[in-house]
């Protein structure tokens, strides 16, 4: 049989990785296909790196538009990044009557919508496995593996480079900035680690989740971002002393009036496998109705790992290219026509547990205040410890009980306001995952 | 659309899982697959409490050829066990030109390659991802999700009731026969539990596992099995001191010679996430050349956790059953064309290291034969530890780097005859899953 032709637009890290892979395990994928798959055209900045990379194994050239055209190619693989260039080469491809395989999240969460309409119209496959948690099969998982239920929720650490931070932060009791320095002199961090620190990527990432989990379209302007750069250490040790691991947590739930969608650092007791997964690894939890919970783990990022992903998804094209376009798995998991409108609830409907932090004068009746303004904003108190702090004053930790996250801000407001609290009040949510 | 017509054989745990999970998520599962799957025929052997159970939703019948010779039926689901009256069904169900879907390992782990020939020559699907920890869809994602991957190791806890035992063992400090039959009243373990035990169901599904990661026949016959009925509390709870777990792991390696194929106790290092499920969980590791090592984990059996992989494979077979079928999904990864003959090694071809625990007069002289008879057979010691018995005598136990079980056992065949050694020498393998 013909191999499929593939071109790729780009050859840097994931490009590169998809190129080695399918190079050097072309019989093993071949084997498994039924066919080759085989780069024919490379779309670069720099002709002349990629000729040194790759030598005349595949046509390169600098004008992407020369390969998203060519009536040779079967498939387009997008690995560029960005949102502009790539949206346009992705949508022309499609209007090429070209499969797509990307794994652009920021794409996808953005403009995702318009992208799977023009395919599913066009007849299409835009394949994004390599989007999402790098090698780890999710994608999959959410889509066909688990096709039997209603989804309850999902819950991520989806970003290698602050998993990476707050494991460090943790083992080697170092504060942010150190370790993201030592992240950058490793290569886990870029230089400008805005995109990884302050959640964005998790968010794009936990956007594309919940569209696959409960059939919404993708909406990652709904998306709650918070980061870690402002984590302080210390949370992170109060949290072990209580039998906790703080992660960057992309949680999506499913409620009766909306669907929470949310990336911010959290406390998970650790016990937990999730608390458990450390340095670079990415892992997802995903609950079902039938099936309870199911746990994937792997690699979220580099070379080889992500290749995986894009690779995967060739040969997924290339078996069901010639399917019946109606009969093929939907982009986002439900049919087109099946999905739903329910809204993404705002961070303040969202309902958790919280771990709050603050420092008042160790005077009496300081905890009875305090005490009965959470109650009044419906908040009761689970645990709580008291220390001297070594500056003077007291160190309070508070663990709520599951709470409406707009009554613990104005409980918050009002706390800060009263006369012996002499911080801010530090406030990290809590999921307990069961 | 017209809804897909499915005939359901067996009526029993995942029969019954399966009926209320198609009707429970039946809207949820038609946005999903783009028409209804609905159980129009049922057999079972108790006409009565199947009418009582599921009312008229069904035909209810006790002639199962009724149903796979059914022309309105589109899909024979196989849930009766066994592999007699079930291969035949199956076999004629194919010769009917239906596809099936079935959670029977052991069908499929003897005459799965029978079987696999003849729905391929028919053209239709043979779907199992309910034969392989329950729920976890950890067959897609070794046959569609790492088909980038030339596969070099599959590891599992893919027996439920096992682990349960271990971990309570472990935990409680009890020896097998008291946690064996707490499992029994807790529904953990069969009144024969002898099928889980002794590792007969974890090979079933390893069997499966080796053919969908290296593209070989199935081999029940060639697995080597070693269950945990004969495992000392005493063990566990010295690998728990070196900081071990001791897991019923199913093993599955690619060398260059040849696939292992074992299921056996196993020490694995407390720190792994594998060594950290716990219960009746299951949890599959796999590692690929180019994603690394990936895991999968959830409840491995159990009625809706494993219906919920039958319903899986129920929406991919109404998506694929138009597609051509020389396109689709091979029943074991690869090509039916394109599969290799590599032996299975025997186990004393295995490579590992290993725990040895044996007791000794307490006397000069005992370790140096002890360690001239290992460096003989090519056995080096990781790490020795000796203790003085409470009946007289030491325990001595060593944990010895890589070695080849022949060597090993034959070294333990010469160690026990040494006239200071009081005992059998008690041999746990080792895997270290990096």
């Amino acid at each position: 049989m013909n191999p499929m032709k593939v071109g790729l637009l780009g050859l840097g890290v994931v490009g590169g990785g998809t190129f080695t892979v399918l190079s050097r395990n072309a019989e093993e994928i071949a084997r498994r296909a039924g066919r080759r798959i085989e780069v024919t055209h490379v779309a670069v900045r720099d002709a002349a790196k990629a000729t040194g990379r790759i030598g005349d194994a595949a046509v390169v050239t600098t004008d992407p538009y020369q390969v998203v055209r060519n009536p040779d190619i079967d498939i387009v693989v997008e690995l560029i990044g960005g949102d502009t260039l790539a949206r346009e080469l992705v949508l022309e491809a499609i209007a090429q009557g070209k499969h797509v395989v990307t794994a652009n999240k920021a794409l996808l969460a953005k403009h995702g919508n318009q992208i799977f309409a023009a395919a599913s119209a066009r007849g299409v496959m835009v394949a994004f496995e390599a989007a999402v948690a790098g090698g780890i099969p999710i994608i999959k998982a959410i889509r066909e593996g688990l096709t039997a239920n209603r989804i309850e929720w999902v819950a991520g650490i989806i970003n290698g480079t602050t998993n990476f931070i707050l494991s460090e932060m943790r083992t080697r009791g170092q504060p942010f900035a150190e370790v993201l320095a030592e992240a950058q002199r490793l290569g886990y961090a870029e230089a400008d680690p805005t995109f990884d620190v302050e959640g964005v990527d998790a968010a794009h990432k936990l956007t594309l989740l919940a569209s696959l989990a409960f059939g919404v379209p993708v909406q990652f302007d709904k998306a709650y971002v918070e980061g870690i750069s402002t984590l302080a250490q210390e949370d992170i040790a109060h949290a072990e002393r209580l039998g906790y691991r703080i992660k960057l947590l992309g949680m999506t739930r499913r409620r009766p009036d909306g669907i929470e969608l949310r990336v911010h650092p959290a406390l998970i007791p650790a016990e937990r496998l999730l608390a458990n997964v450390e340095g670079p690894m990415n892992a997802v939890l995903v609950r079902g109705d039938a099936v309870g919970p199911t746990l994937y783990y792997g690699q979220g990022a580099g070379e080889e790992p992500t290749a995986s992903a894009v690779v995967a998804d060739l040969v997924d094209v290339t078996r069901l290219h010639t399917a019946d376009p109606g009969n093929r798995v939907p982009h986002l998991a439900f049919q087109p026509d099946a999905m739903s409108d329910t809204p993404i609830l705002s961070i303040d409907q969202v309902s958790t547990s919280y771990y709050l932090r603050l420092r008042v004068d160790d005077q009496p009746g300081v905890l009875a205040d305090i005490a009965r303004i959470l109650a009044e904003h419906r908040i009761s108190i689970g645990s709580m410890i008291q220390q001297p702090s070594h500056i003077g004053g007291a160190d309070i930790i508070f663990l709520t009980h599951q709470a409406v996250e707009g009554q613990v801000n104005a409980a918050i407001g009002r706390i800060e306001g009263l006369p012996f609290v002499r911080s801010r009040v530090t406030r990290i949510r809590m999921e307990s995952l069961s």
